[in-house]
């Protein structure tokens, strides 16, 4: 197998058996702080489509979401000086109350930059968490500029929310959990934002279930990773009207589209309708809340976008941090499955 | 202890030892079929009460309610004979699936009484594990009547939806693996509708923890239970307006208001509003889908309606089966914890 391209250099991962050793470090560090969050599988959902689920519920995971196993990768590695001085992320989602939690769990001080019209929920979260929240302004200096002068001036690690080795391959700690629960799978469905989670699965399927054929599933209307995969390069799509929220990223980095392109089958698109009917079926029958970002897998699967039959599918279930308030008028609107 | 009252005769039930005993053999027939339900806990509301708190999730047992238990306790101990005549039920909720999903497990043929108003889903959901609906008429013959016309007319059994021991045990079981699970208990919070949950879930912890203190909760509007358990006598609510459709019994049974009297230790209410702000906080906090019904322990404790400081409590989320349709709105308007 070759995972690798120009990044190798950089990141000290000269070869496939140090990026092998390197996921099963990770594997083994995530687990230690991480909850083990459980697999679940319905029999109405797979005789309706002929084949084998399994949701890994990263729901469940701890903060809500599974960007705990990314930040916790990262952070824990840090040598003491670095941790006393301190993380700073920017991200108005999942990652920055992940980097928070791990934060606060280390004796870290940590900073999360974030667009000041962001939820009151997800600041107050953040805040609860111990974090220090820095506004930026959308017209004046960017988000990645704000954290990186604060990462400057205060000596602070800046965590990406997925451009960075130990990130995704913390991520894809999850995948590897489901293929150890659920046995040997033919295919393995994840969402798709910055390809952190994408990444780090595909990784994991190569090194545990090398037969599988891993597929991302991205909002229609920010498909820039489908084009990006399509074309080798980053295109982009700024600010794209989806209520998937935590697959909004305008694109993907050259780390994670290298790693996508090489380990990667296929990369399909739902519109937000079909992930409405995906998060309703999962609330009503299996009771799980999932976010619309995390439900991205199963829609692709009810609107035929990925052909399953009679296979073993995995389907990770990213997350489940819902504004209830914001969503619950339109998931009651939408039409039982 | 003393778990027997003037129904023991009648059900060969003479004394303690054969109820134990009894019991521990619903035990591992439900644990053949059933879910073994999962029990989470929260850090974040341990902190808030200051105690432990362990949710069973019976909203992930088959069917979505822990109501799978005691209809299975029930109808596998039916000879062939009576199998293969099949058995009746009235309900409009849990308990019609329950019956319906065990016949057709075990080859049954099955007949649900529901009012011709039933919601859609449901009739579409009892249908759905191949058993017969009949409707009744509100102004003609009553249900129970239907029903045990039914019965006798095609030498079908009659499946009551608690006033029966082996349903009471049935329901039973999962407290016993909440016990098991958890570890001690101090305190045990159990929906209150029929008694057939609580009175099962005294009896299980009477025999694994004796120094547990029960509790039953029970929705204001449909008080029945509180005012029973104080007087002794069977008091009535009918038709009580609440969201807790699971607990809309008019009254208790006298086999179930004789257990509860001997071994529960107290019944408080909480109203609707209370129990939303509860089923918000397990949607958005613990991702878990929770019906009105089953969040009535967790409303207690964050009502203050029991003090649990400084206790090992185990909660009963006793279903998950909640109209998206009908309840999201509100839900939404409800403040957050």
């Amino acid at each position: 197998m070759s995972l690798l391209s120009g990044w190798a250099a950089q990141h000290g991962i000269p070869d496939d058996a140090t990026l092998a050793a390197r996921f099963l470090e990770a594997r083994g560090r995530v687990a230690a702080a991480a909850h083990r969050t459980p697999v679940v599988t319905s029999r109405t959902l797979d005789a309706r489509l002929g084949a084998r689920v399994f949701f890994k519920c990263e729901n469940f995971q701890r903060m809500g979401a599974f960007k705990f196993r990314g930040a916790f990768n990262l952070i824990s590695q840090l040598p003491p000086e670095a941790l006393r001085r301190g993380v700073v992320a920017y991200s108005s989602g999942n990652h920055a109350q992940a980097v928070a939690l791990v934060a606060r769990e280390l004796g870290a001080p940590a900073v999360i930059v974030m667009p000041s019209h962001a939820p009151a929920a997800k600041l107050a979260g953040t805040r609860g968490y111990g974090a220090e929240v820095m506004h930026y302004d959308l017209l004046g200096e960017g988000r990645e500029a704000l954290a990186g002068r604060i990462a400057e001036e205060r000596g602070m690690t800046l965590v990406p929310p997925f451009d960075h080795p130990d990130i995704l391959l913390g991520q894809g700690t999850a995948a590897a959990e489901l293929i150890e629960d659920a046995g040997s799978l033919d295919l393995l469905l994840t969402p798709l934002g910055g390809g952190g989670l994408l990444s780090g699965s595909a990784v994991a399927a190569r090194i545990l279930a090398p037969s599988c054929r891993v597929v991302g599933v991205e909002p229609a209307a920010g498909d820039d990773g489908a084009r990006s995969f399509r074309s080798g390069r980053l295109e982009t799509v700024d600010a794209p009207d989806t209520l998937c929220d935590g697959a909004r990223t305008p694109s993907l980095s050259s780390l994670t589209l290298g790693l996508i392109r090489r380990n990667v089958g296929e990369v399909v698109t739902c519109t937000d309708d079909e992930v409405l009917v995906a998060m309703r079926w999962l609330w009503e029958r299996l009771k799980l809340v999932v976010e619309p970002t995390g439900a991205l897998g199963l829609a692709a699967l009810l609107a035929g976008r990925v052909d399953g039959r009679g296979r073993r599918i995995g389907v990770v279930l990213s997350g489940g941090n819902v504004d209830l308030g914001a969503l619950a008028a339109r998931l009651a609107a939408t039409p039982n499955l």
